[in-house]
């Protein structure tokens, strides 16, 4: 394929693979700001065909002048597109588009955080091996730049500990059980709002969040992980009782992926997972409304940062999109394509065993009121070595002389927690299930 | 000048001027992170010499290494170097010798706000000229990439406001007054801690913040702007009293450089300023603890985010100016230099004339305590369609029948504020200064 520059037409020329909601954001906003976008890419860019599975349906604004097609091939690999924008999501067939497109000499921009996190090194390797770049600022928290600014502002950094907040839906249901709606009904208004998916499992269960953190470890780490690679628990199973007790103890709940540096006997690991944990309400975490996305870092030199806003919707997550276009368009004019935006996973460091990594926790128990529980409990505790913290009893709540403990404990290695919880369930003074949360330390 | 690719040496070749606190940062940062930044430039980054004006001072740490000279001419324009980064502040010689490094084909990174807010125009006129870059991430909020980010992630938006704490000296003594401490002891403790200056008069008359914001006016509304073009108050006049009236009324105060894009009679202008505001305790603005920095941006696509970090400090200012390293040199050794990274200044909207700028505002008045005092006032601002959101009169403070009243506006222009103070103090019932401050509101 020949560049721009090459064949003198003077354009970007792009294809979108998908016209939903994002394709239409990244319509409207070539269409409304395509003055400004131009003198910035020093080139115009221009949307020269979509792939859409339905030809006929009507679209609005910008979307609706968009040339449509129904055959990947005017777009993957096609002489007259530079750029393939891949907002399809889901693994095939988009992965053989993108690998496709960059065979032929082609530039890819995607937000398909599911590609990157799972075949991020076919994706990289197909672009090193034919000179072209992969952007995928928009895979990643929509309108937060955290790709490029691990890339590029953290390039001369050490990342120690990387945590966010990167699911909006979730972070809006935790927030509206924390002001006392039930798990149903906080998800039923997510799903009014359109933050949730009519099949929300991939958001609460935290794989969209641990498949943007594999992504994230990846660039801030230099290690190579896919999401199935480290612990990953929801918001499923969060109860209003939690969200009043993590008030009472001045924390906020909040799904959190995080990923850490850690050196133990002279070994680096990376202790990383995705949980629901109570965060001090003075972090800024803990403030994070609705649903936006936060992500909070900490490197060497320059301590820590804080990058927040919204983590998606059409509007924000092209706005993500356009700003790789314009990238790629300068990087196509110039013919300097291929040049350094795909960083080579190196040999970064391995991910810790789950059972190795460590926190401190948040324990809930119901136990019969009688003396001597509690003595059992923190001895069975105590053999496991784990100190507490805070030890509360609640207001029994029923009439069958039942009590509820709340307690927090020091940083405990989650083996060692898993031992414990295994034995107090054996206790016959412990009644039903012991609700276990992490708590989030520096 | 030979570029490295032409002249095989395989390395970047980097001459400092200056080796205070930053450049021993940068300094240690390329020492201590070599390989990775070398993985990630593509290329070896190496200090060739340093500028200083005594030789025979002793340099700790990694700086203690660096080949010494008093000469200018040793790095700038020399043919062994490449890259010039300027780290004197200051207007000149620093001016003198960015312009003349340009023009001698080398490429420039400068952590000096003072020449890029005074004389960005000619800088920039210099780099495009020579096809050579400027690169300035350092200049503004230290290690928080927000130049980067205007330019990059945001190219592809329309910023609408953008409010930033870029002075983390004033935003540690606000802090403290906050607490209780007075100014001068607050001022005390920064001085200690080295936050603020031996002379800290640009830090707290808002000089400093109002710099930072003129460079940020111009990537995010492209209006070419100096900082005396529109109102700057520092903290100086800050009080006890109005720690405690915003406290009660739910707010922090905070020195705020803000500019927003505003739309009157058809007319886009942009509302600019530094100046102490009531920030609501629920905006992420009011939360900014110690000596950090945040810059919040408003846009179109985006709507709201925000950029935390540290705004000073050797460490975190060096590791701006190394990111800004690395990618001259990817361009260096690419041989792609003066390609995209310096926004020529368009004819952006113009600022708005300050009588015009429009806010909230919070009054504190002492008066004399006798029947028709309140009418008399509000009567007085009810002549200037000034209209009141809050009114609350405080316990007297003395024995001599005078009372405090604290009034909060609703959206007031400074214009009708200026003229209804200036009759406010005609009144004999009106003792003293009355006590103003700007209300921050969307």
């Amino acid at each position: 394929m020949k560049s721009q520059n090459a064949n003198g037409s003077k354009v970007v020329r792009v294809g979108l693979l998908g016209l939903g909601n994002v394709g239409a954001g990244v319509a409207e906003i070539l269409s409304t700001h395509g003055e400004m976008i131009e003198a910035r890419a020093g080139v115009p860019i221009r949307i020269v065909k979509a792939l859409v599975r339905n030809k006929r349906r009507k679209r609005q604004g910008a979307a609706g002048d968009v040339t449509l097609t129904t055959k990947a091939s005017d777009i993957v690999g096609a002489s007259d597109i530079d750029v393939v924008v891949e907002l399809m999501g889901g693994i095939e067939p988009a992965l053989s588009y993108v690998t496709d497109a960059l065979a032929a000499g082609q530039t890819v921009v995607t937000a398909n955080k599911a590609i990157v996190a799972a075949h991020g090194k076919t994706i990289f390797q197909a672009a090193r091996k034919n000179k072209r770049d992969v952007h995928f600022e928009a895979a990643v928290a929509g309108g937060i730049p955290i790709i490029r600014t691990l890339r590029e502002a953290l390039a001369s950094d050490r990342v120690t500990e990387l945590t966010g907040i990167l699911n909006g839906t979730t972070n809006y249901i935790v927030e509206a059980m924390a002001s006392g709606q039930s798990y149903e009904s906080a998800l039923a208004v997510a799903q009014e709002l359109g933050y949730a998916e009519a099949d929300p499992t991939l958001d609460v269960n935290g794989a969209d969040a641990a498949d943007k953190l594999a992504i994230l470890i990846g660039l801030a780490f230099g290690a190579s992980v896919t999401r199935n690679k480290f612990g990953c628990v929801g918001i499923t199973e969060l109860t209003g009782e939690m969200m009043m007790d993590a008030a009472e103890l001045g924390f906020a709940i909040k799904l959190l992926a995080r990923a850490r540096r850690v050196v133990t006997g002279g070994v680096e690991t990376i202790q990383a997972g995705v949980f629901p944990y109570l965060v001090p309400l003075g972090h800024a975490l803990s403030a994070v409304p609705d649903a936006q996305n936060a992500i909070y870092v900490r490197s060497d030199s320059l301590g820590t940062t804080l990058y927040q806003g919204p983590g998606a919707g059409g509007l924000p997550t092209g706005s993500a999109v356009v700003a790789d276009l314009i990238e790629a368009a300068r990087n196509v004019a110039a013919g300097t394509r291929g040049r350094s935006t795909v960083q080579p996973t190196r040999a970064g460091p391995k991910l810790a065993k789950s059972g190795d990594t460590v926190c401190p926790w948040y324990l809930r128990l119901t136990v019969a009121e009688k003396p001597g529980v509690l003595a059992a409990i923190t001895t069975l505790l105590a053999d496991e070595s784990i100190s507490l913290a805070t030890v509360s009893q609640m207001e029994p709540s029923g009439d069958d002389n039942e009590v509820g403990i709340v307690m927090t404990t020091h940083p405990t290695s989650t083996g060692a927690m898993e031992r414990a919880l295994k034995k107090m369930h054996r206790l016959k003074v412990v009644r039903g299930e012991v609700q276990v949360l992490r708590v989030y330390a520096e």
